[in-house]
Parts: C-alpha cells; structure tokens; sequence
C-alpha cells in the first residue's frame, strides 16, 4: 500500500504500529526514527523496522510518515520533518489530543490528517510493543475543511488494514471527548493513588489495582496531553469534582435516599459501558 | 475442623466461602440461609451447602456461624440469631466495616471475632460463587480485649484452611485503612462514571473501564459500607478533594513543574502497588 513508512517515535505506539504495518505488508519498507539507540536497536531485532536513525534524513523519500512522540515533540519536530519530507508525503501523527496539533501541522504539512488510536496501556517502549493491541479498537480521525480526501481516504485505509475502525470527529470534538473518557481517568487514578499511604498498600484489594493502574502510565506523555489540553481537561476536573462532592454532602447528612440514588445511577451508567 | 458451619447470605461470599468449605472438607455439614428461595437452590445445586433455608432456625447447632450478609442485615439479623445460636458457637462475619460490628456482635455472642477477607469483586449473587476467590488474598481480623483467645484461634485456623492470610487490626485501624483502600476507590468510580455521558462510551478505553469497574457493584452492599463507617469515609474523599484540586490547580496556573512533579510522584507510588 505503501513504498516507504517512515515512524517517527519507536515507543510503545509506534513500534506496535511498526510491527503491525510488518506483519501485514502494508510498506515495502519501515524506517524508524528515536532519540534512543537502544530503542531502534529492539525495533530492528523485533524486525519492527528496516532502517533506525537518530537523525531526521532517513524520513526522506517516505509516502507515509507518522509521528508517534508524545504531543510536544510532535509540535517541535513539525517544521523540521517538514523540510525534509516531500510534499506528496502523507502525514499523521498518533497524539492523545488534536486541536494545537491539527492547527499546527495542517499548515505545516500539504497532506497532513490526524489520528488518535485509541489503544495502549500504561506501559510504555518498544520491549512492550505488540502488533495485536490495534484489534478491535478505533480510530478517532479528526479531518478539517482544508484536509485533502485522497490523503484522508489514504489515512483511512491504512488503518482499516491495521486492524482497526476509523470515526470521524472535528478536532474540537475529539478534545472534548477524550477530556472526559481518557484525561480525566487518568488524573482521577494519578489524585487516588496520592490518597493512600504506601503503609496501606499491603490491604489493597482490586478495586484500588484497577482504579489506579492507569497513575503508572508515562508521565511526561499526560503532561503534555493536559497541558495541551487545558481547557477541556479543567472542566472535566470540575465535574468529577462536583459529582465527589455530591456523594460527600449526601454521606455527610447520612442521607440514604440521596446516596442510594446516586450509587444506583452509576452502576447502571457503568453497566452499560461494555 | 467444625461439625456444622452455618453461612448467613449465600451471595457472592458466602457461596464462594461455603464452596471453599465443602471442597476443603472443613467441616461434615454446611448450611445456608437467604432470603431468596433461588439463592439457596442455586447453592444446593452447586454442592456449596447441604441444606438451605430462608429462615434461622437451620442455624440451631452450627459450631461456627458466619455472617455473610450486607453490612446492615449482620447488625439486623445479629439478635435473632443469638436467640438460636448456641453459647458455645464461634461466631464471625465478614462485612467490610468493623466498628460497628463488632462493638454490636460482641456484646450479643460470647464467642465472636470479626472478619474482613479482602476478596470479591463487582459481581454478585451463588451465580458467581468461586471457591478460588481467596486464593492468595488477606483477611482481616479484629479481636478486641473482649475476644476469647480460643475463638480468635480457632477462626484465624479457619482462615488459613480457606487459604487466606490473616492479619489483626483493631475495628478502628481496620475502617480507617479500608475507607482509603476500598471505600474511596469506590466513591472515586461511582463519581467519575457520572462524569461521563453515555453517548461518550463508545470513544472509551482501557483506562475509563478499569477506573470504573467497581462502580458496578452493588450499590446497596456499599450504601450501608460508607454510612457505617462515614466519619472515615468522609475523610478519605476530602483528601481525594484535596489531590484533585492540586492537579488542577497546577493546571490552571500551566504549572508545568508542579504538574509534573504531582505525575511524578503519583506514578512512582503506583510503581510500588504489586
């Protein structure tokens, strides 16, 4: 489908999609760019890629680039992926959020249309990379009105062969969305682990593992998603917030009914999510 | 070990518990109450006890009785059952608060020790009864000065035959720790699945289902948890408060150092959470 896929990032994202992209033939070739040695190394020995480099040049000549680093250096390495890259290239990028991204590169790139796979873990680097993560989840793209059809419908199909269903969401949208379905969960499970002194971890039970196994993801990636996404990701604070509260005054007043209500309206919000 | 245990509450932990018994031969007869009909059918089909009644009489000459019902129906059904019980029967629950239980209990049965194992999960009802649930897991006891140094022996000799660990706190220790460790988990998923519009489900990952799993549990089990042991309770949600308001306070203020350090610091706890 492609001659040449240039990855930029060879972290748990990128290198999964490297394998992937591998195992199903998508690109004669897959080259690999990492600030880290040792993670082009593992990206070679897994056969996720052909070629690693540290430096940018080995970009050049790729139909597809996709850059798969945390949403800061996506935004640092723009321009300079830009000068090297041709313009019938298609790019993408992998970000947890879209609309600095988006308005950033759509300027930068002719052919550019983001995407957030929503797949990954709490783990991070190429030592846990595995092609299968992709299976059965989706794909948010986020075109705009100067996004080019054959690169979306391009984009579109890369995905599908990866595995994987595409939805389309404006930027904007995107943002808002996963303010409230991934950003908040993690600064909910990255506010309860603080909650708990370590001297009560031995009486952990699963509810508190499951809560807060997210609180181990790569931190330098969420801050830059918070950040990035500011906005939104406050105001979904305050709703958590309020609805905290809303348990505490009705607990506080040892108002039953209230509380019985509440609990009772999230568990059968929480059973219909599947 | 014992001539006739009689479980109070053939749900999920009482099934699992006299499932757990009958395999590991730890007593010549189990019985069952519930209020349900279909409970203590489903319990007599799975083998899990041998007779089953919805009324307490069955209990009468039961060596170990165990309390296995919502927190509220052990401190209800606690007087009755003395009635029927004899002097010499070791008693123990395994409500998740303590406090209040055992204060009640200990005054009503001459031979009481309270229990907490800490296992379950969000399911419910004999449906989902395990016999391996206790696999590896602790439970929690609370002697007091009043508790008979036999019947402490003979319930913790109990515990390590069902497979579990003990461990003894006071009832205080005990509902301070588990109101950060359980209770709180609880209400942080309760509240942030209340953050989330179901039209957003379908965008929803790892992360939101794994914060939210227990938020499914039920609801009139933990209604009566947290008012039993709401002055704790009410604590450990200030303290998420707190923590919440510090993210997004540092978020606010595009704090990036205080935001990362908060990350930071949440990630390497969860590190030590295994």
């Amino acid at each position: 489908m492609f001659k040449k896929i240039a990855i930029v990032g060879t972290g748990l994202i990128g290198g999964s999609l490297a394998l992937n992209i591998k195992k199903k033939r998508i690109a004669l070739e897959v080259v690999g760019v990492s600030r880290h040695k040792s993670s082009l190394a593992k990206a070679r020995s897994l056969g996720a890629i052909d070629k690693g480099s540290q430096g940018l040049g080995i970009i050049k000549g790729a139909d597809l680039i996709i850059l798969a680093t945390p949403v800061n250096q996506i935004l640092n390495l723009a321009e300079k992926i830009s000068r090297i890259a041709g313009d019938d290239a298609i790019v993408t990028d992998v970000g947890s959020t879209k609309q600095e991204i988006v308005a950033r590169l759509e300027n930068i790139f002719p052919n550019f249309v983001g995407s957030h796979p929503l797949a990954g873990s709490e783990k991070r680097s190429i030592a846990n990379a595995d092609p299968e993560i992709f299976e059965g989840t989706i794909c948010i793209l986020t075109p705009t009105r100067k996004t080019k059809s054959r690169a979306l419908n391009r984009i579109k199909e890369f995905w599908r062969r990866v595995g994987v269903t595409t939805i389309n969401l404006t930027p904007e949208s995107h943002d808002m969305v996963l303010s409230v379905t991934s950003h908040l969960p993690h600064i909910a499970a990255f506010s309860l682990i603080q909650s708990v002194p370590v001297k009560y971890f031995r009486f952990a039970s699963g509810g508190l593992k499951d809560t807060t196994r997210i609180a181990a993801s790569d931190t330098e990636l969420w801050l830059d998603v918070f950040l990035s996404n500011r906005n939104n990701t406050l105001k979904a604070i305050a709703q958590l917030q309020k609805n905290l509260a809303r348990v505490k005054s009705a607990l506080k007043n040892k108002d039953r009914k209230s509380l019985a209500k509440i609990l009772k309206g999230a568990k059968v919000k929480r059973e219909k999510l599947q």
